[in-house]
């Protein structure tokens, strides 16, 4: 693993496909949607230890895709140049005026139109 | 799949570390360093009709796993923005000049760097 934790979110956003059904159905359900372990339980109609198990297993299966690809690491660091290059083009927009202007207004556009 | 087709190195890289090591070795050897099957066969020790089924199923695979997760369409789509605000940081460049001017190729080496 790299010098940050993935969170949870973020772990299931990028492999939670790759995931069985019912192993990122006990993910979602406990990580984004809050639910207990007996809650998801009585959901789905299977044991709470069932549900902790693929909840185990998920994780687990997704550390490694992460460890083995690491294409969250990779998509962060992009996130980051992205957001120094925000801060840049609004500094531009403060510096300038005409078409110098409007060109940093599209830069902060195609930037936004990446977080939809 | 999407609009466009995944080069076989794009999708090596992004998931080659998911496949089998010899999946994975007959994959590259392949398509990447262009050897033909009765060469990686003799390289390896395996059948002809081996390293052919290696390859397939190591593109089957990756395939898949691009159809799943969308994770090189995306990285795509930012690279697309990346050129897009180059080209704009360029134009700010040769329209200022001081600070504005600084800063616009400051945008460029950001750029620039995540491409290393």
């Amino acid at each position: 693993m790299a010098e940050s934790r993935w969170t949870q979110s973020m772990l299931l956003d990028f492999y939670g496909e790759l995931l069985t059904e019912k192993q990122r159905e006990c993910f979602d359900l406990h990580y984004n949607e809050d639910l207990s372990l007996s809650e998801i339980a009585e959901q789905l109609g299977i044991s709470r230890q069932g549900v902790w198990d693929n909840i185990r297993r998920a994780e687990s299966a997704m550390l490694e895709f992460e460890e083995k690809t690491g294409l969250i690491r990779r998509a962060e660091r992009t996130k980051r140049a992205l957001e120094t290059i925000r801060k840049q083009a609004e500094e531009i927009g403060t510096l300038t005026r005409g078409r110098a202007h409007d060109i940093a207004r599209d830069i902060l556009d195609e930037i936004e139109g990446l977080e939809e």
